[in-house]
């Protein structure tokens, strides 16, 4: 297996044949196709029963297409994909993505059929993404080879996240995140079977590339654990590396041995490895994704001191608890605020305004007074990461407030973090914070965990740099 | 304060007075008005001011209604709602709801209105629940006087779930979830400041309430704490009581005592009494909101001993790690399914399904294959709580997935949990098996903190009989 190798025909493509591609509705091979007719270069349809497909000349072969592509994606069955992939790699096509099932991870037959995708990578230059793999989705590239339905495309650009799955179904969580509540994607890879391309792969590729400010791995089986560690730790001093590695306790990883049919590794080994490597490590996919979210729009915190603004006590109430409960190791305390923040306050708001750790401005606050008292909290000198809950019911707040709070966030160095809810309207919400660049989350248990990324990143540079 | 009250002209009103009715867009009390127009029976506007509300004749005063009504919601500003609480009082209206904040979660003038308010209930047969409340949400009566938007409401009815919250926005956050993914309430009550009525008159009305299956509280302060936790226990006997206590933590019982003014009790005073008691503990909206659904909506577990079946290998391996992990120190096992089980499963799928637990089937799965393999689990002795993972990307899985399950757990006396997700229709899909009458989630964490709820609630009944 190569590695570091030159993942730009695959992840910035000149141009694209898709193998399989068809007029017929609802086929993989035509919802590929479909979607990579956004794509700014050329993209050839290969299919041998077909002239024209979806008004593109169709080629029989991948011998008659008129350039060497950059990326196949082969979107046919097992047996003639390997077939094809052979085809692809004697006409010097550098990289293939092989959507199919039906390989290593379903018996004997298809182990036999890996193999055979294998020797095709070590007998040629050709490298290959997957087999059964869900493929690629980079916003910025209109590359897309994701074949299930992900919702509001749109919402996905404009970010950072790497995203790198070895599970098809976890990453449609994170895709369909982007599109319920905004998530910014740099790139969604998914790994398949790894029979060639590896996370080390990825590691290194977005690990340098600029745009890419966090990187987010589901991993069932680490393939070469220790080169991923080591790249791990010099991919975290310069952005985060977080890594939910599934099939922690033993049934989980005897599942992880019939999925994958690789060892997952003992769990122990694993987390005191992620620790030394300076590896952020999660623990279910939910918590992936908000991890990235926030590691990728957030600087890393100062100091564990939180302060909690709020119109609705009920959450400043649950949120002082959360705070105060040690998670994963992590402790968060409760900032005290100076006499002067809470002096100031009272002046922008209400003489029964709660001006303690949490700020309770009560229902009766509006959105000029919550920005206000946003800007207050940001500047004490003993407060180290605000979360400022965004709550549309009460009578005086409008939807001015996500400009209100926003406008004081842009200028703001310490990080802020948004908790809002308003029923059917929290994704909506969500989306306008994203919109303006502002890590929200639908609940206050959320919000603080996010909180505690922040401060783990803090504690994790201070240990690789040591 | 007076106990066990008959709250039937609070619940179940033969007619209904709103005292603050306007015509005025947007007002609370045209809010109010508007949405009672819904109500059975009659419904009076109240307004000095206005001659016609909505086409209904006003009132002046409440001295002047033609009949001395069950109900009068007062949407006023505090000193004037305490004068009309008098009135009420006087004419001998038997319950009010007092939507306006100002009393004592304010400051000392607020305080001596909310004594002023003790004192009209004292001296009187008439009933307060508020002041500061969001009010009363009951979807079989067409009886709702939130004045927030919550949604579609046709999605919040038909169920057995009493929720009752001392917190209006937590409040909203149950609503929410009704109209987003499906929620079932027989009840919605926001406690306000208790003035006078509390958490206790709530647990006795529902707790004999035949149509309740499950109470769900979130409380900052307990008025009456030892009746409240006998109450408790004898109710839990009958069906699942729910807490989630909040200001645990010291800032959150400080936090409580800004709010309310009422002091937090130490936190692990209330655990241990919540274990004696039979009191289900949560410990935060969303984990409450979830117990309440599954406990309403599923039997106990008869043992904890867990299957999974996942189209999606990914999720089944997340699954297993969830299980085996000991969450609130309850104990969860995968289940180790027979051989018939084992064979049968692959009879009915592929030779290449992953058939010891979790169950993977592949994404070759199809709709029958799911439903088939899910009733041959459901019939293994070696099994007390299966979750399916319901997944709509693999391409042989329609839609009619969602009935082909509910087929299967229609005739199953073992809990069955659905774990449900597809990016943008993951609501869609949750509100489709809401309508089947199936529990579903969409986190497989979620999932299998819902099967620890089921082996909670086993132990819980086992420890109050004994």
């Amino acid at each position: 297996m190569q590695n570091n190798s030159d993942l730009n025909e695959l992840l910035n493509p000149r141009s694209i044949a898709v193998i399989g591609a068809t007029n017929t509705p609802g086929r993989v091979g035509r919802i590929i196709f479909e979607q990579l007719l956004r794509f700014k270069g050329p993209v050839y349809p290969v299919n041998i029963r077909e002239n024209e497909i979806l008004g593109r000349k169709s080629y029989e072969h991948v011998e008659v297409l008129p350039e060497t592509v950059d990326l196949a994606v082969i979107a046919i069955k097992a047996e003639s994909a390997v077939r094809v992939a052979n085809d692809c790699a004697r006409k010097g096509i550098p990289k293939l993505i092989i959507v199919a099932g039906g390989f290593s991870e379903s018996g004997e037959k298809g182990r036999a059929l890996e193999d055979w995708l294998v020797s095709i990578t070590q007998n040629s230059n050709t490298r290959i993404l997957g087999p059964n793999t869900l493929g690629l989705f980079l916003p910025h590239n209109q590359l897309d080879t994701i074949f299930v339905d992900h919702g509001d495309k749109a919402l996905a650009g404009g970010g950072g996240v790497a995203f790198i799955s070895q599970s098809g179904s976890v990453g449609t969580e994170a895709l369909g995140l982007a599109s319920n509540t905004g998530f910014g994607l740099r790139s969604f890879v998914g790994l398949g079977n790894k029979c060639d391309l590896d996370e080390l792969d990825f590691l290194s590729w977005f690990g340098q590339d600029p745009e890419t400010t966090c990187l987010a791995f589901y991993i069932e089986s680490l393939s070469q654990g220790r080169k991923f560690l080591e790249k791990a730790r010099q991919t975290s001093l310069i952005k985060p590396v977080v890594v939910l590695k599934a099939g922690r306790s033993e049934a989980g990883a005897d599942a992880v041995s019939s999925h994958t049919g690789r060892l997952a590794g003992s769990d122990r080994v694993v987390g005191g490895a992620f620790r030394q490597y300076g590896v952020q490590r999660v623990f279910d996919d939910e918590e992936l994704c908000d991890a990235a979210k926030t590691l990728s729009g957030l600087p890393p915190a100062q100091g564990n001191r939180v302060a909690i603004l709020t119109p609705a006590g009920g959450y400043g109430v649950m949120g002082a608890d959360h705070v105060e409960m040690t998670r994963g190791g992590i402790r968060l305390e409760m900032a005290r605020l100076s006499n002067e923040t809470q002096e100031q306050i009272y002046k922008t708001s209400f003489s029964f305004a709660s001006c303690r750790n949490p700020v309770d401005l009560t229902a009766s606050a509006n959105d000029r007074m919550i920005g206000d008292a946003l800007s207050t909290i940001i500047d004490d000198d003993g407060v180290d990461i605000v979360i400022c809950t965004a709550f549309f019911s009460p009578p005086s707040i409008t939807d001015g407030l996500v400009e209100s709070i926003a406008s004081r966030v842009r200028d703001s160095q310490k990080p802020v973090i948004v908790f809002t809810q308003y029923g059917p309207f929290t994704d909506s919400y969500l989306r306008q914070f994203h919109r303006e660049g502002i890590v929200g989350f639908p609940s206050i248990g959320r919000a603080v965990r996010a909180a505690r990324f922040l401060v783990e990143r803090a504690g994790i540079l201070q240990s690789i740099r040591a």
